[in-house]
């Protein structure tokens, strides 16, 4: 257990930038990215979970690409997290005019991102390639990666039986308990070059506070990325999606009871421990959950006991700013033991 | 050259339904289907140019048929007879932003609209069905069948070299001389049944004061389309789009200059009495043109002397009852004639 560093600018070596890999989902994990990427000295790359895209009016949509695309271009919107500011919704209001499916809003700004990447993708454009150049027109100097090239499709299973990832969590508000996840198409999937190159030169790799089932696991369950992860130099650091007891958005509290485990940051710890023994290096709780920290030190995971919620942008920074040095820390103990 | 019926109702034989069908381009097109729209007892069907139409953002975009659609189910931007009245502009500023070309301008409204084209089109469903959708989804009664299921681009050739016609009017603003018009595709391509039948059905075949050359005339370059109208028992009646030597809307008169002919309602009437002799039994000219009836007269062409501008939608009803109750003369007078 560990206490935070005051100073973000510490992370960063001085003179050298620090490269920084975030494992996101949507909300969450663009927060944490957006925090990140204000910190001096980081070149950040963002690799963000594709299992919730889908298509609609003949579209290819990125929910969680776009979140972290809008929030580090400055343009999200900042009451819902995702879509864009000053949105407009009049092609919306036209669609259900003709009866095309309304459960997904498309605001009128986000549907020219739809468009463009749909444009692309017919071109033969890649996901990377595509998410990369929306990221250049927004002035976005991070690296924002998709998990994957290839598709990958998020199911879950409820008592009414399985159900696309968008269809359980928007068109029925993810009121349906999860029984079970699977992910199609990824045994097929591999992550990209990119990402795998970008996490083996990394000096820090962050799991944001997204959900471990169904984002970060989503970017677990990728053939070869949890290998990559374990042969990384850097440490891995994961900020708990749970605060005392609760997610701090989402269904992630809930699935902790159906799929097994407990929604608490000690469950999260034992959750990635159990799945992936080794992975996290470091798991960054809230001052809530202080009394866990023990526990969850005795399954070789290390803790940093901080204010772990985001409510504006200088919270982002702040935790930023403290996880990357808690991870700086963990390499350098890590590099003293190794040439003890 | 015939005195307009003063009331619109006359056009209708009591009981039964007066069956028109209006060749239309795009706004001058959909004003006049308007008029006969609101006309009691018609049964309208109208013929659309699809020759202008264009793929954009990976859309297919069918802009005459868009204002036809528009203009009948009341929604049309009435400053500028095409695009939504209530209009906005999100998603193009966007397009903008991420580089996309912006010279045809989609407002978010429409670009519902072509979604919802280009998503049905991708599930196999042709121009007549979508048009039908859209139309029925926005309470349309008349039918509005675009002139074939087949593509056809209109090209134009400037000094400049050839032009899509969209690159043409709307890029560069309709500005170069036009030396020659071409409409690729079209000899593979057909009338629909569905526009054959009507044309065979009708009681009065009307064709709108839309561009000569390259709205109505896309229309004829059909094969077979020409052979349908003369084969017809209706009249044909044409609406002069040139008024005291001006186009009333678009570059007609200047496309008169250069493609041969003279800009008035008498090079109107030998315009088409040229290209396709027969064709064209009446015609309906301005009283600012009276002085020109005798000699369209004399190519065999009667005449019906109005105002013909439409302002308003008063103009449109009132032009189009007049324009009714001279071609049900004309029929009248034929059937006499086939009598006697």
């Amino acid at each position: 257990m560990m206490e935070p560093h005051r100073d973000p600018a510490m992370a960063a070596a001085p003179g050298a930038s620090t490269r920084v890999v975030v494992l996101a989902g949507g909300v969450g994990g663009a927060r944490l990215s957006h925090g990140v990427a204000r910190l001096p000295g980081v070149e950040l790359t963002v690799v963000v979970n594709t299992g919730d895209d889908l298509e609609l009016h003949g579209l290819a949509i990125s929910p969680d690409v776009d979140t972290v695309l809008y929030t580090l271009a400055g343009v999200a919107n900042p009451e819902t997290g995702w879509g864009l500011r000053d949105e407009t919704w009049s092609a919306h209001g036209m669609l259900a005019r003709y009866g095309a499916p309304t459960w997904f809003r498309l605001g009128d700004r986000d549907l020219a991102t739809q468009l463009v990447r749909t444009r692309r993708f017919r071109d033969g454009a890649t996901p990377t390639d595509v998410t990369g150049e929306l990221a250049q027109a927004l002035g976005v100097r991070a690296r924002i990666l998709p998990m994957s090239d290839r598709p990958v499709r998020t199911h879950v299973r409820t008592h009414g039986g399985w159900l696309e990832f968008q269809e359980w969590f928007v068109a029925r508000g993810h009121a349906d308990d999860v029984l079970e996840v699977r992910f199609d198409g990824v045994e097929d999937a591999r992550p990209t070059e990119r990402v795998l190159t970008s996490i083996a030169a990394a000096d820090a790799i962050l799991v944001a506070p997204s959900n471990p089932f169904v984002s970060i696991g989503t970017i677990l369950a990728l053939p070869g990325m949890v290998a990559a992860l374990l042969a990384a130099a850097a440490p891995v650091v994961a900020v708990s999606p749970i605060v005392a007891g609760a997610a701090l958005k989402g269904p992630a509290d809930r699935m902790f009871e159906t799929l097994g485990g407990e929604s608490s940051a000690l469950g999260v710890a034992r959750h990635y421990a159990g799945a992936f023994p080794g992975l996290v290096d470091g798991l960054v709780i809230d001052g809530a959950d202080r009394d866990q920290a023990a526990a969850i030190g005795q399954l070789g995971i290390r803790t940093l006991v901080t204010s772990a919620i985001m409510r504006d942008e200088d919270d982002r920074v702040r935790l930023a700013g403290e996880v990357l040095g808690f991870a700086t820390e963990l390499r350098r103990d890590e590099q003293r033991r190794n040439e003890g």
